[in-house]
């Protein structure tokens, strides 16, 4: 049986990439993990979404185990949208979608924006998972490069005269992480945001702003697009991944009703009455302001631990960029090839993704890395770097 | 803003048919709920998905808080192969993805066979969620009716031969509950499935085989398609729905190798460690045979409350289907407008689900509605159709 022969178009599309998660390295047993983009194992609130779990089932019995009935998926709702309010985000109940985590969000997004005939514009470096995502619907992607102060919005629209000019199709939609992005950890500067969203209104585009790390600033917080948006542009993507725990799989969109309308159509995982209403429970209970402020001065210290390291150990052909919030630092060793090198340093006993796999053209990444400050302990951020500074002189 | 004028053809193509959920009655407080096919209240294992929660997070701590690293996951996967394996439907580890329900299962193999040129046959009457995914991909879609004995293959086999003989379009996959149909609560024979599989085998077409409800027998279990499957041509969707609890999002499909890496690849949720972490632990402490048992047990009661009290009560021009199992009667009210009738019915005091709902061609449905007999209590079951009767009369 040929099974190819019966896939949809948008498989044999899909097919022409690698299957997901082949960006992801194999990290031995005692291998310290830089790679891994997860919360800090002590920042995981465990005792907490225990007795959530146990009041809310003690309280309402079935009724969070069934399709709907529980009270506390709207109470979940009303809890982002207050959030969000605090932020200057002011959007209404039928502005807000809850997903399965941004992932989700952003692939839900791709579905009802994206087809084979649509361009698309996306940061260079991004988030290989949405990366993916994008390539199951189209391949006319189109990249922008993002510097210290976030996506370079001049060469952005060097690109948008240039295509107009040459008469050749517009973007329809760009995807964007302003703030602590991953991988590179730099913000989009205020400047930057306002002029990104004076061009999505001159050349008509849509801005899908994924702001998983927006709460973890260790300064003054960026206004997000969100917030700056006038025109109903910008699609937001928010999650609770980053900050309560990744395992709950709550994440959101905030956009225009005729959106949420749309991407509605498309969830087909429902809600989901149980993780959800253990998440309402638990933010009902938890002090989220100092909970908020435990996270930032965790991540802080460790990013301070990690480019402290970085200075003291690293030869002189790598530099790094100085994140003011978020999980990640992007390194570049010049005349290093990053994922050459990758095995022998999970060997040696440090783990990392090599930066190819977060470009489209992959060559723009091959000296580049992410480093990920937010799951190792510090002493093993210290180590991990010293272990890494052995493998990237110039060679 | 014109927001359609950016939505994807995907989008344009759905926009044709009802949002999702349209066809849901409103049920005002304490009305009789005969439309809902939720788990009985005192089936679903409440205290021991609370004690399985508690031990989870107390042995492993912030494991199932995270993306992966949770030995619940493989668990549950090894669990689900297991209890498919005791039904004879011997599949590999690779062959087994899981995912948020029974109705994500659904999507994706819908997103992984179908596209806009795809030809599709469904049931008539069929489970009215899988209608409204199957048409945000194709309008293709073909029915066959469903008689007490399942799927007329009779009658498909006109169809099939039909359409080779005119060199028409000929279908690529078939959607079917065979077992305590959705909504019918009919059970497709032996001799059919058998037939069912030949065709397939000899029209080149796949099988979509929903057994949801497929445990829940009050008598002898009927074979599933898949076990009865030597050619790979039958791509199995599984649930715990019915079975422990619908909010906790478990379903799952079976299928060859190359299906699931397939559906793998526009799966975006991820995995959902929490609840799937906390239902491994269900599972493994749980004497599943007499859980079965027990839900056996009182849906058998309860569906002979239900036809014992239509007997009684309904009028000559009412008959109805006698299920060997699962949650619902399908009625047919000769001459009755059963969508016009609702909103008194609901006003009396019960609720139900109109025929056209389930079926594409919706004048099929007119005279037909479902009842459920898994959600009420044995007494309101009484009741309702008492209720009901009054209504049921020819006009």
């Amino acid at each position: 049986m040929k099974h190819s022969a019966y896939f949809s178009a948008n498989v044999h599309s899909a097919l022409k990439h690698d299957p997901p998660g082949a960006w992801m390295p194999h990290v031995p047993e005692g291998c310290i993990r830089l790679s891994s983009g997860f919360p800090d194992s002590s920042l995981v609130p465990v005792e907490e979404l225990k007795q959530s779990a146990v009041h809310l089932l003690d309280e309402e019995r079935d009724l969070p185990m069934h399709y709907i009935g529980s009270p506390q998926i709207e109470k979940l709702h009303i809890q982002l949208l207050e959030r969000m309010n605090e932020r200057n985000i002011s959007v209404k109940r039928e502005e807000l979608l809850i997903t399965s985590g941004a992932c989700q969000a952003i692939d839900l997004i791709a579905r009802i924006l994206m087809d084979e005939e649509t361009y698309i514009i996306v940061e260079s470096p991004t988030y290989m998972e949405a990366l993916e995502i994008f390539q199951n619907y189209t391949d006319r992607i189109l990249t922008v490069p993002v510097d210290q102060h976030g996506l370079n919005t001049d060469m952005l629209e060097v690109l948008l005269v240039t295509r107009k000019q040459n008469g050749k199709p517009m973007p329809r939609v760009l995807y964007t992480i302003p703030t602590f992005q991953n991988p590179t950890g730099t913000t989009m500067s205020e400047t930057r945001r306002k002029h990104l969203l004076n061009l999505a209104s001159v050349y008509d585009f849509l801005v899908m702003e994924d702001d998983a790390y927006g709460e973890l600033h260790f300064n003054e917080p960026m206004p997000t697009l969100k917030s700056l948006d006038r025109e109903g542009r910008v699609l937001y993507v928010g999650s609770l991944s980053k900050v309560v725990a990744p395992g709950m799989r709550i994440g959101w969109v905030a956009a225009d009703r005729e959106w949420i309308q749309a991407l509605f159509r498309f969830k087909k995982d429902l809600d989901h009455p149980f993780a959800q209403s253990v998440m309402a429970t638990f933010l009902a209970g938890v002090d989220w302001k100092s909970h908020l402020q435990s996270c930032r001065a965790v991540y802080n210290a460790k990013c301070r631990t990690m480019t402290d390291a970085l200075a003291a150990h690293m030869p002189s052909n790598v530099s790094w960029t100085k994140p003011d919030g978020g999980y990640f630092i992007w390194l570049t060793a010049t005349g290093v090839d990053t994922a050459e090198l990758l095995n022998k340093a999970t060997k040696a006993g440090v783990s990392y993704i090599p930066g190819k796999h977060f470009c489209l053209e992959q060559e723009y990444g091959q000296d580049k890395l992410r480093l990920s400050f937010s799951a190792a302990g510090e002493e093993e951020i210290e180590q991990g770097v010293r272990r890494l500074a052995e493998f990237l002189g110039r060679r």
